[in-house]
């Protein structure tokens, strides 16, 4: 007898275990037609077809609807001040990402009004942006800090990511080197000491993060830099992730596996030495479509990486400037659509390997016995319907822990 | 004295007019802070600044929100049976659009689910359609038949077109020329003679339509058979539209202008000659870049149709094949981020040059004292905003004939 029984799913479909999936097995999803879930104390205890399942003390009925996994989102920057609608008219007259950012605009920007910003209202304002995406099918959420780029205001940040963990499913990482503050404009090793000397330690002692992150990127933070940087922090124990080769190929892919980075994210120019260093160490891709799709630039090789045996995970990189977006049912849309994953080997990609890329795959990213009972039902057949429709929410009901939001 | 009075509407963005903006027209659109509407008898009777307008019976707070005139879709396809998820895999395994279409699946599988799917499946789930793009801010829709390709089936389609317009704002187009059936399959001709004997005479006796259009493309029909239906539709007081150069440059923009069409649609491979007709002739280039961007193709040249005064308009062209979705929101995301209209123009584009195109500009497509208060409220402060989000519904309300939805 379970506690909660989900009855009369039409199709359960979920990729198993608890580490990433890799190359040929990325697409290797688990699907059951009719399909019952049981969960007591917010875990799932069965998922599989409904006539060995076991009796409920509650019902719940899926209406032949599909069910997944919660999605996963493995990269986001959603704690921030203000908004950058305006940069749209700089977008549309033809000035660059990097040029915003070099004349004191893009994260700088957003670094001025998130340190203009009260502690209570950075929290009421991503609380709000991590219901919508509850809504939206997202259950967990990787979140890091870099708004800030002294120590008081990344302190901040963090501290709203972990008030948050109290009612959300988040992961808190720290990325203090997301750009240079203009405090340091022009001196850029000083601020790179300015990171491990004064922040690292805070963060670390204080137990505010799980990971460092760095933008490894021309006229950001260099190989050496970042190597520096990252070294620091593995040094208090924080485990590594890299924006790796974004815009320009710098070689940050290749620093990710030789550092042994749980990831390396977006990879737009990332040179096949480099995917192979990765694949050789494990390190796991996070792919940002999105953020292809808004900046109009070329897409991840993401086939070339599950090729290589990569594993591959997708991310939404919602954020004020880059990616406005946390949808990341459109995510699932790029993945297959200009990613060209196959529809198994995305929902892989957005839930399993992007559990694994925050480290929580041994709870979350498969439905299956013994993990969190985060579970989304879709107003969809199947997975190709989901993959296929767009620009409306999907949605029909997400339970979080075994309880209906 | 106003039945209603929508106050405290923190920005109203319009353009003006009840004909087709072009050129550098298409981006002069009234801004107004602190605005107020009045709505009497579902009209507009007023629309501009706070301190001079007339006191209501009834008052709606907008609470310092952005409102634009109700989002008008000028291209879709909307009354069809089935889906096509299953295409994703075709996709992705890499077969071309028109390669699927001459596989007997594409536009030949819908009129097989159409042609199965009696009038009141096909009116439920176009009833549906309809409601659900209300929600994201589209209050009037052209709706196009042609998944019937025959006389039973097109106005069984229709049927249904006339039908919705009881009870929502949408404007019938018999397009009889979607493809060619396969009981015509290899003898295109004596299709095309049976859509002028059979089909147009009854859809025109009828009154089922307002517009003809015709899929000119390469494999469907050829210029000459296109003018044929064309001017066979002409003689029966049909108006005119195109769906031309969508995938080969077939000369269809210019057969637009030299007919006298209202609109030539889709566009991507158009010549500069022929735009350069459709310039002098004043047809309105109705521009569907959610195609583009679901089927891997290029953009249509928006930036060179508003540069030689075309009028530009944009829709979703929402159907079950080439473009999945409705969201007219992503359609002004794509206008901005891919087309690179600014934001003013992208307004225009879906609102005043949408219902230029269909016909109903005297009534829709701006806030304007004498149209009807077709309204969208939208959780932006302005259109910037509007068009830089995506991803998520930022409709608040929509007033439809000054009713709130």
């Amino acid at each position: 007898m379970v506690e909660l029984r989900i009855a009369n799913i039409g199709l359960l479909a979920t990729p198993e275990g608890s580490s990433a999936r890799r190359g040929a097995g990325q697409d290797k999803i688990r699907l059951v037609k009719n399909a019952v879930i049981g969960v007591t104390k917010g875990k799932i205890v069965y998922a599989g077809d409904g006539e060995n399942a076991p009796a409920g003390i509650a019902e719940y009925d899926a209406g032949g609807r599909l069910a997944t996994p919660g999605l996963v989102d493995a990269h986001t920057h959603l704690v921030f001040g203000g908004f950058r609608q305006h940069e749209l008219e700089y977008k549309l007259a033809g000035m660059a990402y990097l040029d915003i950012l070099r004349s004191g605009g893009g994260i700088l920007s957003t670094v001025e009004a998130t340190r203009a910003a009260t502690r209570d209202a950075l929290y009421n304002k991503s609380a709000a942006f991590l219901d919508a995406m509850l809504a939206h099918g997202t259950t967990t959420a990787e979140i890091k800090s870099g708004y800030g780029l002294n120590l008081e205001t990344e302190l901040k940040q963090l501290a709203v990511i972990n008030d948050l963990q109290k009612k959300y499913s988040v992961v808190p990482t720290f990325m203090g080197a997301h750009a240079v503050p203009k405090e340091y404009a022009g001196n850029p090793d000083a601020y790179v000491d300015y990171i491990i000397e004064a922040m690292l330690p805070t963060v670390a002692e204080g137990g505010l993060a799980k990971y460092c992150d760095i933008f490894c990127e021309k006229s950001v933070f260099d190989i050496a830099q970042s190597r520096k940087i990252l070294e620091a922090a593995r040094g208090h124990g924080l485990q590594l992730k890299i924006h790796a080769d974004e815009i320009e190929p710098m070689g940050g892919a290749g620093l990710a596996a030789e550092m042994g980075a749980v990831s390396a994210e977006h990879l737009l120019q990332a040179s096949d030495t480099d995917l192979s260093a990765m694949a050789q160490a494990g390190t796991i891709a996070v792919l940002l479509p999105a953020t292809s799709f808004y900046l109009d630039k070329n897409y991840a090789r993401a086939r070339a990486m599950v090729e290589k045996s990569i594993p591959v995970a997708v991310a939404s990189d919602f954020n004020p400037g880059s990616s406005p977006s946390y949808n990341m049912q459109f995510v699932l849309n790029l993945a297959c659509l200009k990613l060209k994953l196959s529809p198994a080997e995305a929902l892989t990609a957005a839930t399993l390997n992007a559990a694994a890329a925050i480290g929580c795959a041994d709870t979350k990213g498969s439905l299956e016995a013994g993990k969190d009972a985060d579970i989304v039902l879709w107003d969809c057949p199947d997975i190709n319907f989901l993959f296929y429709r767009y620009g409306n929410n999907q949605v029909h009901k997400v339970f979080k822990e075994g309880a209906l939001i």
